[in-house]
């Protein structure tokens, strides 16, 4: 029996999306379960934890979770920025992505896991080339994740490739032992032509898997979907029968008022990734709206081609303050509604809410340990601003995934740095040579 | 003679703008002057410094310049946030201001400079009561700082104030073996009579120092504007002979064409405040207009009120994202051109270009130490993409103004931060019971 408690840290615990800031209580987890939140003096003890967690000085809140990234596109952080969406596709990411082979999404996907890990994320959903190869990297680090294999029906191996979806989707689904959560990913309806969306929904609900796909980015995947299906994205994937099973949608900036209202009744799970829509100048998706229609809204960092790092941190307070200037109100997506998107409402757009996204008994334990000791955390009129509008990813301190630690005091504890470095060096050589 | 030298670090001078990174370069300077920055094997040593700083691993530039703050509000961070400005400024901070003494501003300024220190900022442009204060805190932390106290014609003593910042400007602006460099602060054209500024500029001309002034914040700047001289706020203060002196313009948000063309004429130096101006939901300023127009144009973090860090990196990446979905163009703003902004800009913008803002022989010696061993620096396509897109204040390793190193391996130098968290929180106990 593994024990994980931690005492003395002020509890932040999103159950059902408060974000009041509680002292003196103590958090316990068996075996990866949650079993003990509460006041400190009313615990019963499952039994002596090897040695407790000091969390005094921090404050305890769920990880936050990334609903939607391409770890392994660490591999391409900074080698093409401050350019146009479709030449920056076609031009520089998918003639280099061609070249990419098993090695290279191993270790692009642990580099971002590591980065992840420091910056206090704890689940991420990703989308890449070679799934099974991510989904090692964060088997071998401890993290959970939600993999899928891109799905793009430009392709020519496209039958292929969701075959190996199928495959490798069954083999994650049935197991509950490791912390992998597997979709399908069709790539967007603008890639994908309407038969193969069909069959890739038909597997989800034959698998029981959600689907992740990129859905409204830009202006350019409305006008498409204007010609291809006489309608907006989001109306003419509730057509083809997309939200029949569940979904998570990035971006989903480009959205009318109809959008907004299929998106909420149809529980499409979002991933609002306002750094890669800003650098991209995609536009700014209208999350407080969303939030509104009662849309589950998460976060996501995108990849690192387009961000350029997985700071879920960093989007939340972009979230918070771009929202403002996108509706002309600084009252839209105040800090605690942001706090909500990058922990419950990710859980939520990864329906994975039953089992992280806020700290509760029964939930699993992923969750994260901010020091509090820092200039720009002083004084103290209220930590969820602080931690919105003021703190930096560096300020997290542990990082607990699944009950086991994989980050204390800033020192990664399942993986070797500096072998990550090497080995993403000689791929980003080889790769652009 | 006290010798500083900085040797094995990659190097990026920013001389002439110039942001390409010197591999083999030492910089050395005397007495807080920079008196080499070349290839290691063309130095000619002064003399023996009493111990190298060993650079390798860093990134060595200028330091950051913060062109428009009001440190010691680092006393509101967090208590009134998601607020509009009006409300904000009439329900939340002024009645709290109004009850500031001396001792609340010398700890808030110096825990903002400790802030800074640590995020690499190494001039702070600050407009604000009790400036003799806020430069007494500077002058005892060895911080670089352009203090001026905010005159307000709305005020009862507004004859009062402008006759202390007379005094307190002339008593450093004949000063040159500190860092401070003394600033007049009309607080904005709405808040100030025509009659007021025009005493103003003369004291500025008479003095010999730059005006530090609010301008074009709100679309409600320029509606009053228009009522009281039937002119846009730029316009207005063109008509009454504010640009016959140097000005550093904070926000500048609300400019039309001819705004914009006075402003790069004139030389007006603007404090872009991306951050600020979001969070307020005042808007997105038009930074590649003015710097295609020639402007003198910085960036600032605004006072932790409404930002709430002094994080001017964060500012820095906010200005390069925001400017492209502003217009509708992900090429503008790029990595380089942010840079720029974050230090010669700034620098421009404070007209201490002269002495600060890149490395080069002759000026003062302000710069830092990044630190690239980190998984979101790697692998390393451009380290000025990096520093822009992905780096971290908490990245910066060592900060270095006029040749004393304040922060080395994330540890102050010169200020006792436990002392300045207990006095920043008894202050702010007593100004928000």
């Amino acid at each position: 029996m593994a024990i994980l408690r931690i005492e003395g840290a002020q509890i932040i615990t999103m159950a059902g999306g408060d974000t009041e800031v509680r002292q003196g209580w103590t958090l316990e987890a068996v075996d990866g379960e949650i079993t003990y939140v509460g006041p400190a003096e009313d615990l019963e003890p499952a039994a002596e934890p090897d040695e407790p967690i000091d969390g005094s000085g921090c404050l305890l809140l769920p990880g936050f979770v990334n609903a939607h990234t391409h770890a392994a596109m660490t591999l391409f952080r900074g080698s093409a920025d401050d350019m146009p969406l479709t030449p920056w596709l076609e031009e520089k990411i998918w003639p280099v992505e061609a070249k990419l082979d098993e090695q290279d999404v191993y270790w692009g996907t642990t580099l971002g896991i590591a980065e992840m890990v420091f910056a206090g994320v704890t689940c991420f959903n990703d989308m890449y080339h070679h799934p099974e190869i991510g989904a090692r990297a964060a088997i071998d680090a401890g993290m959970r994740m939600c993999p899928s294999g891109v799905l793009l029906g430009i392709l020519p191996n496209a039958e292929e490739l969701l075959a190996a979806a199928r495959e490798f989707t069954r083999e994650f689904a049935d197991r509950d032992d490791l912390c992998i959560h597997p979709m399908l990913a069709p790539h967007a309806p603008y890639t994908c032509p309407r038969e193969l969306l069909e069959r890739v929904i038909e597997a989800a609900r034959e698998l029981a898997v959600p689907i992740h796909i990129h859905l409204a980015e830009t202006e350019q995947n409305v006008a498409a979907s204007m010609e291809t299906y006489g309608r907006r994205p989001v109306q003419a994937m509730d057509e083809v029968g997309l939200f029949s099973v569940p979904v998570s949608a990035a971006h989903c900036v480009h959205l009318d008022e109809r959008d907004i209202e299929i998106v909420a009744e149809r529980q499409v799970g979002v991933a609002h990734c306002p750094g890669s829509n800003l650098k991209l100048a995609s536009g700014m998706a209208p999350a407080q709206a969303l939030l509104d229609a009662g849309a589950r809204v998460g976060l996501g960092t995108d990849g690192c081609g387009s961000n350029n790092n997985l700071d879920l941190l960093e989007e939340a307070r972009l979230a918070a303050l771009i929202a403002k200037v996108r509706e002309d109100d600084p009252t839209v997506v105040p800090a605690d509604v942001a706090l909500r998107m990058a922990t419950i409402g990710g859980a939520q757009a990864l329906y994975l809410e039953d089992i992280i996204g806020s700290l509760e008994p029964g939930k699993r334990c992923d969750c994260i340990l901010v020091d509090l000791d820092a200039p720009h955390l002083h004084p103290r009129h209220s930590l969820v601003s602080h931690l919105i509008y003021s703190a930096r990813a560096s300020d997290v301190h542990t990082t607990i995934v699944d009950g086991n630690v994989l980050m204390h005091d800033r020192a990664l504890t399942t993986i070797d740095l500096d072998e990550a470095y090497a080995r993403v060096t000689e791929s980003a050589e080889r790769l652009f040579r």
